[in-house]
């Protein structure tokens, strides 16, 4: 592993410390890059904006060319349709209390919505409200979701309700889980054959019912190299804006990749061979990483482990042989799962060529309901 | 297990979901309980307000006999001196930067500010601020502090830069953690053990250094109830105001003294032994809890576990021959930790006999600097 100068320039030009920095440069290569893939694959790209939660950045993805968003919560939508996105997904089979009805009948009356559904009894209270629905499909994740086989008698029910089904969704998840006797890519590849089978098959499915899917949607940063030929017109990817150490470790991406990481100080060397840094849990968030043990990756220092991780210290523990840093010296640490990092920020650190340029506000921060 | 009345109701009464209930007199009961144990002890209480986070719990505790608050950062402490407290310790080993120096000597001109410190580099640093500090000590949970033999060199060294150190302080977080062949009852009860001695250890060596520590300072939650006859003038628990699923399992509170849980509703029911809650890890945090497994505690179906945590889903797996419930029921799930759950909050709902009656703005959200 190489250690990668613009993410240390980066954390280096942060005005204090913990702080969550992001090159800028490497952001935009990587919308660009996604961005580009979806016009030589022929996919409609609608990257999911948990991720990020700025409409700066959902800016950029639109200049790109996304088609709109991908979102997880009503208060998500809101705070983009706020930004001025008028294409809405809202990738999560919602139950609709009375207010969030309300809620997205206004956000309907304003943007195109799009909302996931796996239930008659979710479907019943999302109708009226003006969004539209794609049926959501378990291609092997086992969270939510309806068996592809089930999809048609589902979206012909949400349809007698008078909703409108725009199609079929999925999100692979089960792409980054960890598997004994397979490497990452095989796990990665085996997760793009399952989406593209079961879309593939609840497209069908739908057809049978008398449906035409007019979007047939899949995840996600790992898989979205290995889409194959299916019917599969349109991907949800939202870690590859910025990537993480999961992502490295996964192979979906190199550390060159990574625009985001957490510039923290050196606060505590309580031994030759281990020191502490003042970025914990409520700075990374607390997800293990499938692929690689640790709470975090440390790249100026191969070898290296976190530990342990509080909730204001990351405990690195250095192979042997290796010098630690000093008491007041700057470390970058890359966050196993960024959507949690940056949720948990009030505010991006912008750097362009190593000079602090921006602060970007995480706008949808905590949006959860 | 009993399923928990007062938690149920509470959560009942949040306006919408995913959202942190607190039953008001379950948290009164808690504060009330460990400042009278207090006071039947001898020592004085310093709270962790990192728990919390709110002015509002930070009044009730000083009302029922508090000394002043613990918090973990300056960013904390500035919200609390804004709420009016005047003695604050910051039980961390700051590193300070020009930015943070110029804060803390603003913080301490206002208020009464201890600093804990574990390097003579950072001692250096904190000089000049008019804070005083306290010297951490490692008690066996191998994160930040020094030996305890190491205390009165560290602390004569701390002396000569000018700095008044009133004390040592210890943490001793070793008494959560997994251990095989051992009792959760066992793991604490030692971690208590090796944190009088280590606290009284530590002491004896500052008096030989000619410093006589007017604070000799422990934690806990899980050790509160366990300290012994040694030095200990000062505890500093946080979570005891909550209680949390690690709590429950640790057996230092009953789940009739978790006064914060989650109110999620029911989005999705893919199985008959299965069913999908609204609040994943934006909510609950992603802490595993190491007496016990699964995300969180859903009380009201025993045997169940929380067997998957995404960003928003929580996958709850029954028991054999439990009904699930259906698409829209309102669930409680308690939090593995609640000190990580708090912090991605806006606000906390405060439920008193069933009611919602007010809302707490969590003020020192993401204060992490």
């Amino acid at each position: 592993m190489t250690v990668p100068s613009h993410i240390t320039a980066a954390a280096q030009a942060a005005p204090s410390t913990p702080a969550l920095v992001v090159d800028a440069d490497t952001l935009d290569r990587n919308i660009a890059r996604m961005a580009a893939a979806g016009r030589a694959g022929g996919f409609a790209l609608r990257p999911h904006a948990k991720t990020h939660k700025c409409p700066q950045i959902a800016e950029k993805q639109l200049a790109a060319g996304a088609v709109g968003l991908t979102v997880a919560t009503i208060g998500e939508a809101e705070a983009f349709a706020a930004g001025g996105v008028t294409d809405l997904f809202i990738a999560y089979p919602l139950w609709l209390d009375d207010g969030k009805q309300r809620r997205l009948a206004k956000l309907a009356a304003g943007a195109r919505v799009q909302v996931g559904v796996d239930s008659v009894e979710n479907a019943r209270r999302i109708a009226g409200t003006g969004a539209s629905v794609l049926i959501e499909i378990d291609s092997g994740h086992h969270r939510t979701g309806v068996r592809p086989g089930e999809a048609g008698a589902l979206a012909r029910a949400a349809s007698e309700l008078g909703l409108t089904v725009d199609g079929v969704f999925t999100f692979p998840g089960h792409g980054t889980a960890h598997a004994a006797n397979a490497t990452p890519t095989d796990v990665r590849a085996q997760a793009a054959r399952d989406q593209e089978a079961a879309l593939t098959e609840a497209a069908a499915s739908l057809r049978d019912a008398g449906i035409e899917p007019t979007v047939v949607s899949g995840g996600s940063t790992p898989t979205a190299a290995l889409r194959g030929d299916g019917q599969i017109n349109e991907l949800r990817p939202g870690v590859y804006v910025f990537n993480d150490a999961m992502q490295v470790a996964l192979g979906s991406c190199t550390v060159e990749d990574v625009a985001l990481a957490a510039a923290a100080t050196v606060v505590s060397v309580p031994a030759a061979d281990r020191f502490v840094l003042d970025a914990g849990s409520k700075v990374l968030g607390a997800d293990p990483n499938a692929w690689s043990p640790g709470y975090g990756l440390v790249p100026a220092y191969p070898g290296s482990k976190v530990v342990q991780l509080s909730e204001h210290h990351a405990v690195v523990q250095l192979p042997p042989g290796v010098t630690a840093p000093r008491h007041g010296d700057r470390v970058v640490i890359i966050p196993n799962h960024v959507c949690n990092a940056v949720n948990l920020a009030a505010e991006l650190v912008i750097v362009r060529e190593g000079r602090h340029v921006e602060s970007w506000p995480v706008a949808a921060r905590g949006a959860n309901s």
